[in-house]
């Protein structure tokens, strides 16, 4: 399954197509095998499409699916003329099971010449993969749409490459989830881990009890209808869908309803109480009401896989409860953490009893619970390759964390094979059985949360399907920004939800200044936004701030980047390099007088003035450097102090903003005080 | 219904209050009356509603939708403290009707101070246009999102105030009109007119006659499941549905399943025949069709008219056919126009037996028809007075045709009551019912429809519902500016869908470039996109040209023209316009050697080369002209001649696209020219 393969000369090809005459394949994951071809197969009025082999409703609607996106890609309403030979022929030797399971064969061939297309794969779900890669393929060019011509010999790395979204703090409607699936399969992930229940909101509508979204949810809850409508959804495009109920710890939701379950006295209300109860594992009755509730969420979820969550387990309530304490000493336990074990093994049992394989949070490692369990890492890579050693299955989300606005390089660079893991015997690498992004719901709405996830998800996407030596990181990015935009024609709003977030912030005027702030701004990264002595997150706020609306990685700031290395690679002798660097400046020194008026009239922009000045600043010092390097002049000392220090300014975090264009201009200057005439 | 009523200061306001502190209210249409008070009401997350009076389902509904669509313009998710006083209260004395008359009473009162709102209204659909006007008041303020004081008193103008959509020539799903009802809903709109059948396709399932779109479409119609809840969904938010089927022209598509209808011989494909065959009036046959035809969709659309059509209708087939001569003869008719107001009375009868009353184009104006039926002037205003004269109702269409490409002012500025209809009688009047824009369906899809109607659509809304003297074409274009944000919130594409139109054109190559250039051309205008010496146009083309992807009245082209005027009246002494007309036209100068790359890599980009070229070329002018300006210089004759020739050449439609800022830049060209120094 996870035998890297060898690489074609395909995926250079992909870095520096552009100069060439050879096409360049935006495909996202990276395949296992790529071989240009000569070549492209044009695709016009005439596409069609045949299937054979093995093929079901489901399959069947794929290639509709399939059909519908590739003329909403090209503009082109398909006429394919009756009895003519298909374009694109599809052959799978079996059709999808029932429900998806871990390690289900996805891999798939796909020739490509020109005059038509074979795509052949042992499984249904193969087919979709790699239908998944003919769009990607499907390019413009002088002539018309075309496809090169190209042989794929394609399957992932690892088994399991999953999303987290959390919708507790957040609610996240269906439709919502909805099109973040599509993108999902867009880049051939096959996991949504649903986070279902946390402090603040339960989110799955129980029969059995009620009260968990009547008094533990603000209303905005899933019906198991809309439930099973959904896994229906996910799984036609090759997605399974875990819950997640979190237990014992980020359980306050639960309580509401349910305050018997508490290891505190209660009452519980949804917005109140401070404290972060948790659940009493001492109790034979928490354990009957889990019974119930597992048995139903068991068949409500078909996934093979359930997890309990397990992590930070606060142990303030356990501590200050005596009977609690009582039980420790009686039963020869050691600490709170051995009680947790305890109620993780009576809810292995139970969980088990359901025919469900447990997963559960890296706190959840604890030598009495048996191998059958898979460990979620999120605390470090270590705990993975540490569970791994002792005979655990591994996931990794520790690198992962979509929430903590990283670039995507780095999530990219995170590899579940790399540190510890890395000296594992061959069987000790199998039980890693891949990983998982997250998307926790602090700071996101149904408006931003495609934003926050895609299109850095894509990375890590590739990561989890693509050979370990694919590492290059232009290369990424390259065809992450083509994937992006083939995701907004799948309905994704991660760049469309921005221009409506800043008309909102600027009432009727235009936007045009406005834009390029916010192209060159990045959110504080991991948990800077909030600490502790802010007191507790108000998660019925407004999310409506610049920092909500801008994409956590700034494209903008990325290219002036680049034009900068390549300026100053040149020893300042890139006349293009340097014309457009000094059009970008010009825009960011000019900005701040034409953004001035609307910053003071609307609420939401009063705190960013600073932030637009700093960037008018830093406009103007790059200006300035590049005049002193033209003229080989070196820039005085003092002018040199001087624009440090406000460029120190600029790198400070302003209205939880952070200047991406600082460290360039930095560049810049240090450059042309250094230079020698 | 329609007394003008007096307009008081805000009208004045709104056009000039941007340089004042008094509140710029963006009401589109604009309402009969308003008095701006002191103060404003906040909108925070407190803010909530009361509904009082008579009340239903659908009202609670639509409360609910007004509430959703607040929190989404605002961000605001609202959290209103229990038992506090609504912020909003609403009354309304009578609940709504089963089905939607026309002239149902749609007044209203609206109060907001700055504690409170109230609005009330006679029945639930004033109710609902007040909704629609609250949703406009509310703008962001330096302390927040607030609804300025206010009182205002509201009627529509005219009792039928429609758009009529074309689905035939190319399929619009159920989602893409239903977003449309909502911007329709948006500036009060009331009626959609379906215009359901032409040649190119029957979209309405119909049970009694199933080949009518079995063979007369390409699969793409509607259910009647389908139509019965989209007119629910219209019904809801206050908007009538009326259907047309056009006969006994426009009719090719009824003729593959049913040849019989004809007045040739057949057999008939929907795709082939070149001719445009018509309906066959002199066979009872026919009748009998119509009969269970009509009783049928009488039955399925429940609004009291019925369009039949009845324009452009070919006498080719009626004249080369024998028998329907004679019967001509034999009936003592002069002509086919005879023949067709035989057909119009016998469809007449079968229409009145249903209940319904019969709307038709203006040609089936005949002395013959009694004058229960409405005319439909599209060719003309004098057959809209020619009509309410003879005693008939009518609705306008002439001056408000979409498809036409027509700047917004140009429609504005067509009035039902104006030219010939202006000398009426006050009973006469009356008889004008209001009017409707079309949209007729040659030259979009789903994809650029909406941008195709809005915001343009906007301006003929505020025609028909404001007091005839609201005239102002600069505070109508700062409203329709203001709405057409709103409406992008409301889910309607006409901005976006640009956006991905262009990415298509350009691979993933950078836009900027590409979108400098769509900013400032506009489709060619009327009927110039295409002449029959091209031969038939072919409605299963792609429509992904430039022409189909650019919006059709410039929004920057139009704000550079103002800036240029301003200049000029400033006697060429107005710095700050200065400024930002070399901002404008340095980009374009520079613009073709930034797209210039772009245009040969994508074939979609190649017909617009020249444009680009020409572009660059304007931009260099109207800077050499400012040169000449600043130095108070008269530029030379010869300087003159060549640029006014290269200008001549920019003004010719290119790629069936206008180049918008020639005409601002001949300005600057002969202003620099004509200077004395």
């Amino acid at each position: 399954m996870r035998t890297p393969l060898i690489l074609t000369a395909v995926f250079l090809l992909a870095t520096f197509a552009a100069a060439q005459s050879q096409p360049q394949l935006n495909l996202t994951p990276m395949p296992a095998s790529v071989q240009v071809g000569s070549g492209q197969l044009p695709i016009n009025q005439l596409f069609s499409v045949a299937l054979t082999g093995s093929h079901d409703a489901s399959l069947d609607d794929e290639v509709k699916r399939f059909v519908t996106q590739l003329s909403r890609q090209t503009g082109i309403p398909f006429r394919p003329k009756a009895g003519a030979e298909a374009t694109l022929q599809i052959h799978a030797d079996h059709g999808r099971q029932a429900v998806q399971k871990l390690g289900e064969d996805e891999s798939y061939e796909l020739t490509v010449n020109e005059t038509g297309a074979e795509l052949t794969a042992p499984t249904a779900l193969g087919v979709l993969r790699g239908l998944q890669t003919f769009l990607q393929l499907v390019q413009i060019t002088p002539t018309g749409f075309a496809a090169p011509a190209v042989t794929i010999k394609d399957q992932p790395r690892f088994p399991w490459r999953g999303t987290l979204i959390d919708v507790s703090r957040h609610f996240i409607p269906i439709d919502v989830l909805k099109r973040n699936i599509d993108g999902m399969a867009a880049v051939k992930m096959n996991v949504l881990h649903w986070h279902l229940s946390d402090d603040q909101g339960f989110r799955v509508e129980s029969k059995v009890f009620p009260k968990l979204t009547g008094m533990g949810s603000d209303g905005m809850f899933y019906t198991q209808e809309e439930i099973r409508d959904f896994i229906a959804y996910a799984h036609d495009r090759g997605i399974r869908v875990m819950p997640e109920f979190d237990i014992p710890g980020h359980t306050h939701s639960w309580y509401p309803g349910y305050p018997e379950l508490a290891s505190g006295p209660g009452p519980y209300t949804l917005d109140g109480d401070g404290l972060d109860p948790i659940m009493d594992p001492t109790r034979e009755t928490t354990y009957k009401f889990l019974e119930k509730f597992v048995a139903e969420m068991a068949r409500l979820f078909p996934d093979a896989y359930f997890h309990i969550g397990g992590d930070e387990v606060d142990g303030k309530q356990w501590d200050a409860n005596p009977q609690i304490q009582a039980f420790i000493h009686a039963h020869g336990m050691k600490n709170n953490q051995d009680l947790q074990a305890y109620f993780n093994q009576r809810l292995l049992k139970i969980v088990a009893k359901n025919h469900k394989i447990m997963v559960g949070w890296d706190e959840i490692l604890h030598p009495d619970l048996p191998k059958t369990i898979v460990v979620h890492s999120w605390r470090g890579q270590k705990s993975l390759a540490e569970a791994a050693k002792q005979g655990y299955s591994g996931l990794l989300s520790f690198g992962y964390y979509l929430d903590l606005m990283w670039p995507a390089a780095r999530h990219y660079a995170v590899d579940p094979m790399s540190g510890d893991a890395a000296s594992l015997t061959p069987e000790e690498q199998k039980r890693i059985l891949g990983g998982e992004s997250c998307q926790w719901a602090e700071w996101v709405t149904p408006e931003n949360i495609d934003s926050h996830i895609w299109p850095r998800n894509a990375a890590i996407a590739e990561r989890l399907w693509s050979p370990q030596n694919v590492t290059d990181v232009a290369s990424m990015y390259a065809r992450m920004n083509a994937v992006s935009l083939d995701l907004e024609f799948l309905g994704l709003t991660h760049r469309s939800a921005r221009q409506h977030m800043l008309h909102r912030m600027a009432g009727t005027a235009d936007i045009a200044a406005l834009r390029n702030l916010a192209d060159v701004v990045e959110p504080v990264k991991d948990y800077n936004r909030w600490d502790d002595a802010k007191g507790p997150i108000d998660f019925h706020a407004p999310l409506t701030r610049m920092i909500d609306a801008v994409y956590p990685e700034s494209d903008t700031a990325h290219r002036f980047s680049e034009l900068v290395q390549t300026f100053v690679q040149s020893g300042y002798k890139d006349p293009a390099a340097e014309a457009q660097i000094r059009m970008w400046l010009t825009t960011w020194r000019d900005n701040d007088a034409r953004l001035r008026p609307l910053l003071d009239q609307t609420f939401l922009l009063q705190e960013d003035g600073p932030l637009s000045q700093d960037l008018s600043a830093l406009g103007a010092a790059g200006l300035q450097a590049l005049d002193y390097l033209d003229k080989a002049q070196p820039a005085p000392d003092s002018w040199k102090t001087q624009q440090l220090a406000l460029i120190d300014q600029a790198k400070k975090p302003m209205a939880d903003l952070l200047l991406m264009v600082a460290v360039p201009v930095q560049q810049l200057v240090e450059a042309s005080a250094s230079q020698h005439n």
